[in-house]
């Protein structure tokens, strides 16, 4: 048994949800496993990570526009200080989460075949976020 | 130290919550560990995991509806091409999550009295869900 | 490789967030480890678990505001029979989530400059809650 840790950063450029299953697959293929468990874990509180359709385009800002109105911006909220964005951030992150864990077997991860992996990122600005990948198996 | 890994099929006819607890259990079982942590990995974007209240059907149906409420059928959506029930089974499942992990302790699995473990079905049509279960441990 | 694990209780004094980082973080140093994976555990349906910012109070007052609206205690529900606050307990803990797990890496855990590791308590009376904390790797 052993284990593989790896630090991913992901660009984003406004809300939206970031594709990096491609990544994730092929650092796990280079762990050379072929039993074991994949953690992510999102290092943010208003970025979180999301498992979802990768098939349709229309389904990712559908969903966008479903968190938007349930976290909306015009809140109300008290913490206002880092911009309108912010808070919904926060919530959307909550209602989502910063870790997920997926299996392996036979060295390829058990993802349903219409499941992508997403870094959701909830602020307009650019960010540089920080994904860890966990692996332990053999 | 020592891992399993198994997949199970549950079979919905519609929404609803498919308790599986026992199945998990006896599998757990079978595996013969006194500690570990297993994960149930639901492999699909329209039907999730949830850990809830096992004792009065009622709970169930309340979370039904809330859910209905939060993805509400007449949404508005972009993405309707496959009915109605297809964009809110991707928002409850977005709400909810696809993997769930338990730790194992005394050859037990550490639930609460009151906790279950449910397939929730988001689709209306009946379907064939795939979970896979990993359990690492000694 | 080895694993740990602990039962952690945390007395709850009505609705809130309660952090527990220090605890958390203080029993994984006393294990030793180098690198593994974290696994908490609670072992309810009306209380969760939730990684939020850990600076400004206003985002854990907006947080509970928000999960009040998403599941206000007017309902309609239908179990009722425990309380106005329970079925929206139950409700705020399957929008969030029961099992969280964070890698350690160099010996700790790797979560953000921001990021706080809170119990999330949905009922009005105090309780006692039972968290579990697992930690395999070496």
């Amino acid at each position: 048994m052993k284990q593989s840790v790896r630090k991913l950063e992901i660009s984003t450029r406004g809300q939206g949800l970031y594709e990096f299953t491609a990544t994730a697959n092929a650092w796990v293929e280079q762990q050379k496993m072929q039993t074991g468990l994949l953690t992510l874990f999102c290092r943010h509180t208003s970025a979180s990570l999301l498992i979802q359709e990768n098939a349709d385009p229309t389904v990712r800002s559908d969903i966008q526009a479903c968190f938007d109105r349930l976290a909306p911006e015009d809140g109300p909220y008290n913490h206002v200080c880092e911009g309108p964005d912010d808070m919904p951030a926060h919530l959307k992150t909550a209602l989502t989460q910063v870790q997920l864990s997926i299996p392996l077997l036979n060295g390829r991860l058990v993802l349903g075949a219409w499941q992508g992996i997403y870094l959701f990122e909830h602020r307009v600005h650019p960010h540089l976020r920080e994904i860890v990948l966990h692996l332990i198996g053999d």
